[in-house]
């Protein structure tokens, strides 16, 4: 069976960046806006409209005043999650079947349960993330401590409701994971070079 | 400056055989009732006495009905406990600066901050802990699963107190850690071999 690294992680704890450069070494595939490209064939949806749904807080859980449950407009939001999250839930076990790989996020370690994966999650002070998501930014998009630590905080609810909505376990719970990395501070590619992780 | 690891672990997530493998592994000193032995010559306490205070609840939050905080017994046994946890660091001290070296418990990722130790944190879900518990006990020594979680909660409880006591931080924040391992289910042994942690 192939191996199969999934990687959970707190928004500006440099998870994407782990995962490529972990993938990179391990000469492991790393799917990224490919599978939303693939979802978009497959649903017919635009890719934005996929990535506006994916690990957002499920439609259903919306506070009452933006949608209300009987919503028609909630309903179909609902709708394409559920309907995107079985697509690519079967697409990442494609994948999975054909080489070894590295997925981050999209309730991975969930989905691909039977490659028995190894669940890495990343996580880190608040003050590095904020520092990491400051670096990181493109030229132009000049964001305060302040609207950082909001965005931070709006996106790691959202992506805790998606994960606890699909999988039923609570995102952040170590015990949903192998192993628990700790970026405060930390130079990724360092990072990946010293935690020589040796997959059997 | 020499390596230091330590290793702080939820009782009967496998803790002291994870940090003696780690060690041979990687050829770095390991100490465990050395430590009990030179605090005993250090002090004039007994080893026994050393030990039944060591990672304990410190004497002043003991509950008022055994102790009370004017009572000379523990008056006598919290200045103990006080003298050995400095006597304690100065040691870890010692030892970290004669050679690379793990280990277990102590408070030692605090008292050893400036060797900028790797901290490790082991975790396993509760009926993972119990099956350990049962395998590496006394032959005669037969508890039932609730005697062993009962005593697993009394552990983790008063090593968290006296974590918590000494550093002014949480013992089971992930944030006090570098790597945090759940060693459910797993055999040691083999984790230390897949986990091939290259410390630089």
């Amino acid at each position: 069976m192939n191996k199969v690294i999934t990687i959970s992680r707190e928004f500006g704890s440099g998870g994407r960046e782990f995962a490529r450069r972990l993938a990179d070494k391990l000469n492991f595939a790393y799917y990224d806006s490919e599978i939303i490209t693939e979802l978009a064939k497959r649903t017919n949806l635009a890719e934005d409209y996929i990535s506006s749904l994916n690990e957002q807080k499920p439609a259903p859980l919306l506070p009452i005043t933006i949608g209300a449950t009987f919503s028609p407009i909630v309903d179909v939001r609902w709708e394409h999650q559920n309907t995107i999250f079985a697509e690519q839930s079967s697409l990442l076990k494609e994948l999975a079947a054909k080489s070894d790989c590295v997925i981050v996020g999209r309730c991975a370690d969930y989905s691909l349960s039977e490659f028995n994966p190894l669940r890495i999650r990343l996580y880190a002070e608040l003050d590095s993330r904020i520092e990491r998501c400051k670096s990181r930014a493109a030229d132009g998009e000049k964001l305060t401590d302040r609207e950082i630590k909001q965005r931070i905080n709006e996106v790691d609810k959202s992506r805790s409701k998606y994960y606890q909505f699909y999988t039923g376990k609570k995102w952040d719970d170590m015990l949903n994971y192998d192993i628990c990395i700790n970026t405060t501070g930390k130079d990724i590619k360092q990072l990946v070079e010293d935690f020589a992780l040796t997959i059997k």
